[in-house]
């Protein structure tokens, strides 16, 4: 691996108490170019803007997966990464999916831990803060004809973040937007995927409500995802969510929750759950919580859905299993609580 | 409008009888900035790369639009433009479903005339030659977080092009893989619809198949796109082809040879075709040509299909439709025939 130290630090100018998520960087960038077949030398250099072709392939056709993780700093300043290999094993799948080269195990793994480690004053300690990090894919490739590009740039870059909150989140029910296809990219990390949700949300937000329910894209009568998370139900103190397909992000935060529920002794059932049930379950009381499951907010509870024109308040808990899933989640994460899945990965 | 022309020209290096589509540009592009809500100057400036930053949207979100259109040189010299207005309002109609900002019309349509009166010598007189254009905007905004870009930059770019010939097309209908969902992005020209298609695309090539044809991605039972051309189907006599729809894009060669065939006395229908009508067609000799209509190719040919790993062979005619489409198509485009309809524009 190339390194090219920064001669000078932006950290300075940061203020770790007041940060919007995603909006700045660490001093450095991982870097590995793709070009006719063959992985170049992988480098570590300073966070910079580049050169492109207006014909850029991206640009044009599409070509773009990402990842999207954290690392965290415990009490003794050790720095820890959570099932990075499930993140890695995505980001090959996505690449698959987009027709683009898979990245070598060992540059996605060096690059993240060896910008992390040069980073490494960027990321803040205790369970306030967190290092988002960004793997991404491109193609470099040029010309307009709608094929393939031969070409390709893996980089990685780091943002800190402060821990998430969104605020009430209310959500609207598809009723005639989706986001992805049978056969189609839904399941891949695609740039694309989320482009596409743009519109449909901004619709939902101007209804008043933050986030949609994505629903099968045929039939519009199984509920699928939240936004760009996985969604789960608590109906009957028994904990919901649907199965990866297709269509559905493999999330690692759902199956990390799945893993923790079951342990807790929480009742689990992974099955499609209908909009007809869901609005059954609220109407007869049985419909206990509704929440998202991502890595950039972990869980991010729901406080009512909207279909069909009417909107469904959900009660309010006084121990929600959002909160104690996500607690509990976030304790494993940052190193307070034991780890005892073997999911924690020491930088 | 600014204009900073080039100081040479690449001209002089160009092979215009060996040009592989797309790959070389002309001297001048066009290029608008939308900041913060307004766009700014209007620009001609030299044809040249330009700086990005890595969290670019367009990388991690996939905001990217785009149109195909072509620009003619007839016998005196004179340029002209086919339809443009068509491409400029689809462009829009992709601007909103990706929320992207409209593009106002006098900035889409005097780029595009004002480029191709700078770079005229780019394009050769005749029928062999035509300048394929690419109008193209992507979000510029910077940040890892999910939301609509607050920048972006609207380009237009030309590459010198032959008429196009894409070899025998035998194609693969999809059984598994699709392009579109209900309710999602297939009929916008958004870049990630395209690498979509890839890899079902290079498994396709695998099996000797050039293209796939794009079923319905609920039943795959409708028969809807060509790879990247709407597609017709001459059964009995009759030209069929499938109405647009969320799923298909409104194709602008499609609308002008439905218009015409019909002048020319052909019985044209505008329906779903059913895979299991092809097949019945193809079985009792019925089934006469099927072709894919798209700027870049104007008609590709298909010779036959595979289904459930039966190959399809089609008759061969003798005075198909799809050619004699395709001449009076591109007699009107180039001027060489006269234009009923008033299809042609003149730069
Ligand atoms: C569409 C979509 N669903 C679900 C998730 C949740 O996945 P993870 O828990 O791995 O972050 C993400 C990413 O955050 C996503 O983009
Ligand atoms: C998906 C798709 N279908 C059909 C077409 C044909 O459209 P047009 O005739 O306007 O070029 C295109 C563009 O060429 C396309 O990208």
């Amino acid at each position: 691996m190339e390194i090219i130290k920064a001669t000078s630090t932006k950290i300075k100018d940061v203020d770790f108490e007041n940060l919007s998520f995603g909006a700045i960087f660490t001093d450095h960038l991982f870097e590995c170019d793709f070009i006719n077949g063959e992985w170049q030398t992988p480098t570590i250099k300073p966070y910079a803007p580049f050169l492109v072709d207006p014909s850029l392939k991206v640009f044009h056709y599409g070509q773009a997966i990402f990842e999207g993780m954290k690392g965290y700093k415990d009490e003794n300043n050790d720095i820890w990464l959570f099932r990075p290999e499930e993140n890695f094993k995505r980001f090959n799948k996505s690449a698959e999916r987009m027709a683009m080269p898979e990245v070598p195990e060992e540059v996605y793994m060096n690059g993240l831990v060896e910008l992390l480690r040069i980073d490494r004053d960027w990321l803040q300690k205790g369970k306030n803060h967190s290092m988002y990090i960004r793997p991404f894919m491109i193609g470099t490739g040029t010309g307009v004809i709608a094929n393939p590009s031969n070409n390709y740039k893996f980089m990685i870059i780091m943002s800190p973040v402060k821990s998430y909150y969104a605020g009430e989140v209310k959500v609207i029910i598809a009723e005639h937007f989706s986001r992805a296809a049978n056969g189609g990219i839904g399941y891949a990390k695609a740039a694309g995927n989320y482009a596409g949700q743009f519109y449909p949300t901004n619709l939902a937000n101007k209804e008043g409500f933050q986030q949609i329910i994505w629903t099968d894209d045929a039939t519009h009568t199984k509920l699928e995802e939240a936004g760009t998370m996985n969604v789960f139900f608590r109906i009957n103190n028994t904990l919901i969510t649907a199965p990866v397909s297709e269509r559905i992000l493999d999330g690692v935060t759902r199956k990390s929750l799945l893993d923790l529920a079951k342990r807790n002794g929480m009742d689990v059932e992974i099955r499609s759950v209908l909009v007809d049930e869901l609005v059954e379950a609220a109407k007869n009381g049985s419909l206990q919580e509704i929440f998202g499951a991502g890595t950039a907010a972990v869980i991010s509870p729901i406080s009512g859905f909207s279909y069909k024109d009417t909107y469904y308040e959900l009660p309010k808990n006084e121990n929600p299993w959002s909160l104690q899933l996500k607690e509990e989640l976030t304790n494993i994460q940052h190193k307070v609580s034991e780890d005892h899945f073997g999911w924690t990965f020491k930088v």
